[in-house]
């Protein structure tokens, strides 16, 4: 697992609206960083991914490059399946970059990449049978085995997020209703804000005002500021949150049974106004709660390099491997 | 993995009603069994399970004794935690029985057990990674992984049973509401139909008469037959189960993504009547549907005896391993 630190690797994070690399030593740490905007086209990707490669490589030798994917790989890591924001469908891309680069390239799932982060550098060392949920937009998921990446037998392991928990609950672009992400995200603090200011009783909520005067403009750092300012209706929609992610921490636990459960993604950032509702809440709701040890819950601690991070480091053990 | 199929091992399944035990050949072959009720005392249970290792092996000579336990175990499976029905609480099991039964003994979740026996000679020879979902009373299920059984962390993985599908929903014993075995198992067969035979619509449902004649004596298999006599009442509540399989399904391959599903339990008996329904409503519920395999779903082969069989081949491994 040791390599030598004088190093380097590359990792890339390509999301649908940017795309960032990173020049990431043996020991986690990023040396030097460059982004751009993702192209549209699979050509144009190309040609921005060599060249970010090339502004990296100037002063320093790569020994390979990885690359974090937010999308379906096939179980092997060799081809995109489907990347919902990117122009790559069903397609090797990692020979392809490899042929592109001249340098050994591996290919991972966004949100392994960043659970591989926490778990070498991050806020899950040590812990070799972990959950990663990343609540953000959405909830990605991660976990890791006996210290290695779980995939399923199709490359698609965990999905939590899409898992339905209301009955004909709020609809989900997905296609589906009432899926867990449509409760307990970012994007659902502010279909929570919504549907509650509708209702009666928070008095004189400063949010509730914000909402009256443009409801389209509603964000997620609103609530949450909100509910640190102890307004009423902020509070009431962080509340409804920490039981839902409570929710969520009991599902993981009695299905996966982690030692850990790391908290990432943008909502981690507030996690101090509701990380100890929620995980009272998953005390109580686990099966046999007082007959097994709970899981541990933390926070991520690499934000939103450890992807970069982790596949950096991926991509350096897959040279590094017999 | 190949042991001498020349010798034997004894399997239990130890139930809180009865305790059965079989001789079981090297190739899964069930040579003799025996059955005894299961005593309520930890003194009394010691002596009926020395008598019955004492009557299989009186023709035959036992290599290793497995016992397949409904109740939360350690991981290292050294040590009975709970067991709702059995008088072990916190008791170092395996060991105490070795040392009275003067043979090795394997200890294993009641689930694991019928999965490890389905995968050796039942519905699941040669997938590595699979699930079983054992439903009758409640819902059993067990996590095969690269040909390993998954236990989590804390051996309590992976449950399905209890986790909460709708809000406020059907009272549980587990002290919840709304866990998903509330909807999907044997006993949920009941609880629907008496739900709706309080509803309309049903016509000339013979089903529906003998609920009004005697509501506590409804029974799981008099609404599997009602269903097949296509009785209105009784094809409804096939129906619903059959959705909420669908969704059963859905949930595991989203966390798990294994490449095959088996039904076992007392439900899996009546699989021609539902199953079919189930696996497409499943195929349009996972994420990512048409972007990704779809687990295959079969049913179990080896009926009641498969915890007994499984837990026989596991004694024989650990004997058998270095």
């Amino acid at each position: 697992m040791s390599q030598d630190p004088g190093r380097f690797a590359v990792g890339f994070d390509i999301g649908g609206t940017n795309m960032r690399a990173g020049l990431i030593s043996g020991s986690g740490e990023i040396i030097r960083q460059v982004s751009a905007p993702t192209p549209a086209t699979a050509g144009e990707l190309d040609s921005g991914i060599v060249e970010l490669v090339r502004a990296l490589g100037e002063d320093h030798p790569i020994d390979a490059v990885g690359m974090a994917v937010a999308g379906f790989l096939d179980p092997a890591c060799e081809t995109v399946r489907f990347a919902p924001h990117l122009p790559w469908r069903d397609a090797p891309v990692r020979a392809h970059l490899e042929g592109l680069l001249g340098l050994p390239v591996r290919l991972e799932h966004d949100a392994n990449s960043a659970a591989w982060g926490e778990y070498r550098f991050g806020g899950a060392q040590g812990a070799d049978n972990w959950v990663l949920l990343a609540i953000g937009t959405g909830i990605g998921a991660a976990l890791i085995v006996d210290g290695e990446i779980y995939r399923g037998a199709h490359g698609t392991a965990p999905e939590f997020g899409h898992l339905r928990v209301v009955p004909d609950g709020r609809p989900c672009p997905c296609g589906k209703s009432g899926c867990l992400e449509r409760y307990c995200s970012g994007t659902a603090l502010v279909d929570s804000a919504l549907e509650f200011s509708t209702r009666g009783g928070f008095g004189d909520s400063v949010l509730l005002e914000a909402i009256r005067r443009d409801p389209t403009g509603l964000k997620g750092d609103m609530i949450t500021r909100a509910a640190r300012d102890r307004d009423p209706l902020g509070v009431a929609v962080m509340e409804d949150f920490s039981l839902w992610l409570g929710e969520c921490l009991s599902m993981v636990a009695d299905v996966l049974d982690p030692e850990l459960i790391v908290i990432g993604g943008g909502v981690s950032r507030d996690a101090d106004i509701y990380l100890e509702t929620a995980v009272a809440h998953f005390a109580g709701r686990i099966v046999g709660a007082g007959y097994r040890p709970l899981a541990r819950v933390g926070t991520a601690q690499l934000g939103a390099d450890a992807g970069m991070i982790g596949v950096a480091d991926l991509a350096r053990q897959a040279v590094a491997a017999p």
